[in-house]
């Protein structure tokens, strides 16, 4: 109960470039559906005949394939084989959507439904800024990051590893990520799950700062984990599903699929590879903890034929956006997908393009949380500063499609103006134009609509130019969310306790 | 006859660089409706609102005025007023879908329907390339833009206006243009509309191309304009229709709706107001001739607060896409909308961020004939020749996600893969992968994805410079599609018989 106090006084102060209008988004714009019911069925026959017959590999961890087996599951070597409606049964048990508390109870985000919440790029081992060019991300890089996501309107949630911090040995980077994750921002985030001990500090952690009693009862941390596609489901993730979705927490469980290589060569094989896999996981979750929060995740790429190497922004995943968006919602499961992904190595041309085709069906297609929404660079090896701030500049745009759809009240259809207005003339000063002018248009930060003349008098800048000033600005302007001092201290206090008896590993 | 026979002897070799891989998108992705019943009704409302009670001022043409009198409409001063079941019936005359020819009969499109067609820029003084910055339009220019056209597999039809040619005389320039279209590329593209003896000098070109004959039955050219919003249309329109449309010849009708200017500052409002001018052109253009092929236009653009500018890729425009295409097809009419659209003054992120929320917004709507889909750049003031090659490997990418959609047949479905490959392997090498891998996936010309390592090896371009390489390549490789000399003498003839007798004028 101390705990709990403390945790709602650590209500932050609006932060100085403005709280998001909104702390996640509640979709109003119906979901695009591409794929009729035969389809459809045609889809989830498929599924069901992998949970029968082709099954799942839970790879070296025996207390896995022992509940699997206890629960009633068909056993064979490590390969979990299962009635598919006893799995969409177990699957059933998730919640269809549920909340992740922030620290700030402004920022808590719901997840699943017609709700959705954009985070930054995760896992990137370096970084790149238009100043100091590529190099390997540090914790220097990792807190500028943290406060750039902080700061920024339009990203709801923190996600976790920025980029990976590479100056700290690995086995004890999770407790400086999550310690400035948690006084840098107030907004929600993700854990470690890299190993089980990993996945405890963070879940401990979570708990000094919101308390026994409130973590029972709410999410208030969420582990996110891949398969290792094909088919096979390693003790990282079963590990992970011990220490999150036993304590009721959240787990993201992400098949990353680079169609022809992890999965068959077309994209609706894949796609329903990926369902298999991540509800598999899915149903083990429920077995732990019956309604355990759960993200049903699918990441599929396309891939180069000169080189072999994943590309990204293109048709193949755009569709997989929408189908699996569709099939997420028909299993009632919330959906993680897509981001603005790119195989581009700087913010040019072709990052934006591949970035925007890839994030406009990740939010048409309805995707409850969105890693990687933005800051992903050179296929997600480097997260960009530049990148960070230009993705989430147009996330502000998706926002407003998605809110607001098409208004066709009264008001808005606006017969009134015509009163006021001859043909060929102008609404300017319409007293609707005046009603609502502020309002009617998003304002992007970083796009430049001036004429030539003004915009070559102003130093003729491209995108990348605007948006690193504007990230130097904003951490200029920085400032740390308040947290109350005893809260601060023991955290402070687990990490260096932690860190005592941790070696430093780099592994 | 004797012109038919020519026009089908003039086939074209394959070009050089790879003839399309059809000849426009034959639709098999569902249409994404984000308006329920509820709000169609209100808005069809409200367009019929503004048919009976607003009206649409017709100036400048007697001629018009009285057809309507005549046909039954209510005229004050220049302002027609109509019974909207009347103007809806009038609309019902124009064909849903229709085909344009092209003297390579390869290369027909047929705009409506299920189909997409994709033309580059239309209308800019200026143009840009990164050798030469950004300069006037001129002949020579329009002549590599319209050979480039020619050669992109992802651009289905020339459009007309590829830039302007400054260096020609006003009164001159269709002459040249045409011939251009009509020599050095074989696609189907647009005619002149600023005047009425430049169309009609537009239709003549196109009668000696096609013969009179097949242009008695088929639309073989087609011309492009806008109205004077709000809710004014000049007799630039309505001359050019009775051109194009009295010879059973293409009319796309676009207002240009600046929303808060030229529109109330809704966008609802403004589509309505956008549906009840194109009506009443294509209304007019049935009552000079039942059945005449007639494409409804909508050209929406948001606005800068800062600056009063028009502002591209914004979330405004990209839901009226989404609306204006639920709506054109409720009313039976092919669409024009969208493009690849953008404010900025150079192929940067920002111009690739913009260009793609606005094409993939117009991809899903259904645009059936889309302008602008390539080469957009600076509001439309410059045609980039990066930017036009860049959207364009851009619109294969949409090209794909329109034609096929998810394929789900039992083939696509790969489960002989399955026995093949074991949890954690890969399918590189099996069989149904083999089969497979080599249409598997779009391949980008422009888009590198590289490691960084190879990528500074190969000089760290970025898009931008490959595209400049790209297009140098493609105009260094162009070959004329084959025209028999007689056409092309007469057409050459034509040319400099009107050159003769018009006096250089430059408005």
């Amino acid at each position: 109960m101390a705990r709990r106090t403390r945790a709602s006084r650590s209500r932050t102060a609006t932060p100085v470039l403005g709280a998001p209008a909104s702390p996640y988004i509640k979709r109003t714009l119906p979901f695009f559906d591409i794929l009729g019911e035969d389809q459809l069925t045609e889809l989830e026959a498929q599924v069901d005949w992998m949970f029968e017959n082709i099954g799942v590999a839970f790879r070296d961890d025996p207390e896995a394939l022992e509940l699997w087996r206890t629960s009633g599951a068909r056993i064979e070597g490590d390969i979990v084989r299962a009635d598919a409606q006893w799995i969409r049964a177990l699957c059933a048990k998730a919640p269809s959507q549920f909340t992740q508390l922030a620290r700030n109870p402004e920022r808590s985000v719901t997840i699943g439904g017609t709700n959705q919440v954009f985070a930054p790029v995760y896992g990137s081992p370096f970084v790149r800024d238009l100043e100091r060019g590529r190099r390997y991300g540090d914790m220097a890089a990792f807190e500028d990051l943290v406060k750039l996501t902080y700061l920024h309107p339009n990203l709801h949630h923190g996600g976790f590893v920025v980029c990976e911090p590479t100056d700290v040995a690995v086995s004890k980077r999770h407790l400086d990520m999550m310690f400035a994750h948690m006084t840098m921002s107030d907004k929600p985030h993700l854990g470690a799950i890299t190993e089980m001990s990993r996945a405890q500090d963070s879940v401990d952690m979570a708990e000094i700062v919101f308390g026994a009693d409130v973590m029972e009862q709410n999410c208030v941390i969420m582990g996110n984990v891949n398969t290792n596609s094909p088919l096979l489901v390693d003790r990282v993730v079963t590990e992970a599903a011990r220490v999150y979705s036993s304590r009721g927490q959240g787990l993201i469980v992400v098949p990353f699929i680079l169609t022809g290589a992890m999965g068959p060569v077309s994209t609706a094989a894949a796609i329903c590879q990926a369902m298999a896999e991540a509800m598999m996981v899915c149903a083990y979750v429920q077995l732990l903890r019956p309604g355990a929060p759960f993200v049903l995740g699918n990441f599929l790429s396309s891939m180069s034929l000169k080189s072999g190497a994943p590309t990204f922004g293109m048709p193949e995943p755009v569709v997989s956006n929408y189908a699996i968006g569709q099939l997420a919602r028909r299993a009632g499961l919330p959906l993680r997908c897509g981001g603005s992904l790119t195989a581009s190595k700087i913010e040019d041309a072709q990052a934006a393009y591949e970035s925007a085709d890839s994030m406009h069906s990740t939010m048409l297609a309805g995707a409850n949380f969105v890693l990687h929404a933005a800051g992903w660079l050179e296929g997600g090896l480097s997260t960009g500063y530049e990148k960070l701030i230009m993705d989430a500049d147009r996330l502000g745009s998706y926002q407003k499609v998605l809110d607001h759809a098409l208004d066709t009240s009264e008001d808005s259809l606006a017969r009134d103006a015509y009163a006021e207005v001859e043909p060929g003339g102008h609404f300017l000063g319409s007293a609707h134009t005046m009603r609502h002018y502020q309002n009617a248009f998003y304002e992007p930060k970083l796009s430049d609509s001036e004429n030539v003349e003004k915009w070559e008098e102003e130093g003729a800048t491209d995108m990348r130019t605007r948006a690193c000033s504007r990230w130097k600005e904003m951490l200029h302007q920085y400032e740390a969310p308040k947290m109350d001092e005893a809260t601060h201290e023991e955290l402070s206090a687990y990490v260096a306790r932690r860190k005592e008896v941790i070696p430093d590993a780099w592994y």
